[in-house]
């Protein structure tokens, strides 16, 4: 396995990158994590990453031990060791483990990883050239009212969950309603439907809660306002996605990327393969900004290798 | 660290029960687990865990890879290794890797594990004796219709925030509520109200809904109804739990262990260390059962020690 991890202020090979099975990171999910992706040598929007991990640190009261520019140097540190030039970068901070005996959080030191991989995408280039068939799970998100999707949090049993019953259905992935039928998030990744309309910009619309706010949400969303689309974060409903003209995801694995198929039928009556323009007019600006220094940062090279 | 795990087919020390931070067990708490106890050398229901881990494994298509007897066999192996009388013993399993670059949870192969270690109390000694300080949370229980109770899992973020919460407010543990305001369960135990009634046995009320169905709970019920008491189970709102004569919750942490405040207030009126009939009752006859064979085995000797 290609890739290096950061742990017990170390850098390992990603096979001895193990936790002990009583960090209660493990034992009760009780961890925050982020992930960034470097394409072709460049992170991208690292910034957006840290401070949404920062807020995520705070929320659940954990300590990383490490500072800011110290995580930044680990995760560039972990894609030059492991020689990628297209990587998943992961940082993230477990509770640890409380005193002999003891319940009380308060008692745990936290602890630092990180990890990157090369790149992993959301759906493989097949799927992703024919559109991903998604499937509305009837199995709902967790709520925020529980756990709050935006600190970025390991409870993913309802997407399973979700993913198992899509797959029976003949679905390649799946996105989890609120209570109230309202979309929120699929496994890993935003929602956005697009609505034509007769003499007017096409309406763009993701969900404004119950979901992580993503930083390639954030940009998808930029990118629509920019072409001078109408970009609407409200309430989507399940029957809305079903009914609209483009349909596609927003993930750190691999940006925008069109659905084919919602619920078996195909989105917009298009055949497989034959995607709506504002979906591909948002990925082709997605990657574009890959190289715009305003939105990646070169990934350092190791201090042996600068010359 | 005193105990032993098992994990890869090994039985190992504690400090060697490690999982890769890879295994979607911690990177998507794919996950369940349960956890049965040890007293005076003895296994108590043993089987109604095992009942349980199987139902969990089952609803989340997990494949542990060993037989139920097996389970056992290392359940007390872990225990007769790790030379414990009064044990907290861990049977989890977990989703597993993925095959490199896949998202898909079918690509993964299953992982079991177990541990035997020193009895936990969920509250000290010390805490037992004056009975828990409980706060009813404003951090709602993940409902069911996300992640099912009764399938244990370790999607405890709630919890954690609630804990946090409670600790601010002066108290010790903390129940979470659910989105109607009925009182769910709190992190690693079931909850228990009693009413005393002029004339009438005492009423005991404990939540239907949104729990584990705990072992503890379920020899909590068996033994209220055997002592003559009406036994509901039903939704218990918040307001009936601060007014309620006793409070009590059940937990393979320590059975039966009274609440002496909720929010603050003390239960019943009592003064710290003064708890009420039931409870002390239901204590007692919890603690009776453990060395009654219906309800226990034996911790099997090593083979070694056999003689």
């Amino acid at each position: 396995m290609q890739g290096c991890a950061y742990i017990d202020g170390a850098f390992v090979a990603p096979e001895d990158a193990k936790i002990s099975i009583f960090d209660w990171g493990f034992l009760h999910s009780d961890a925050t994590y982020d992930v960034a992706h470097v394409w072709q040598g460049r992170f991208f929007r690292l910034d957006d990453h840290l401070d949404r991990f920062e807020r995520s640190l705070k929320a659940l009261r954990l300590d990383p031990g490490v500072t800011r520019e110290e995580m930044r140097s680990v995760m560039h540190e972990c894609v030059a060791r492991a020689g990628l030039r297209d990587a998943y970068v992961e940082v993230l901070c477990t509770r640890g483990m409380p005193t002999p005996g003891s319940r009380d959080p308060r008692s745990c030191t936290n602890r630092f990883m990180a990890f990157a991989i090369p790149f992993v995408w959301i759906a493989d280039p097949d799927k992703q050239r024919r559109g991903v068939n998604l499937i509305v799970s009837d199995a709902q998100r967790i709520p925020a009212q529980s756990v709050d999707p935006r600190i970025k949090n390991y409870h993913w049993l309802d997407f399973v969950s979700g993913l198992f019953k899509a797959y029976d259905r003949g679905g390649e992935t799946v996105v989890l309603p609120d209570a109230q039928g309202h979309v929120t998030e699929g496994p890993g990744f935003n929602v956005f439907a697009v609505f034509s309309r007769p003499g007017a910009a096409p309406l763009v619309v993701t969900p404004d809660a119950g979901v992580l706010e993503g930083v390639s949400r954030r940009t998808a969303i930029e990118l629509a306002r920019a072409a001078g689309y109408e970009t609407q974060e409200r309430p989507l409903a399940a029957d809305e996605l079903r009914i609209a003209d483009e349909v596609f995801l927003t993930s750190t694995g691999g940006g925008v990327i069109a659905i084919a198929q919602v619920d078996g039928q195909p989105v917009g009556g298009r055949a497989p393969g034959a995607f709506g323009p504002v979906t591909t007019q948002l990925q082709h600006g997605y990657w574009a900004l890959h190289a715009d220094p305003r939105y990646s940062e070169a990934v350092r090279p190791l201090p042996g290798d600068r010359a």
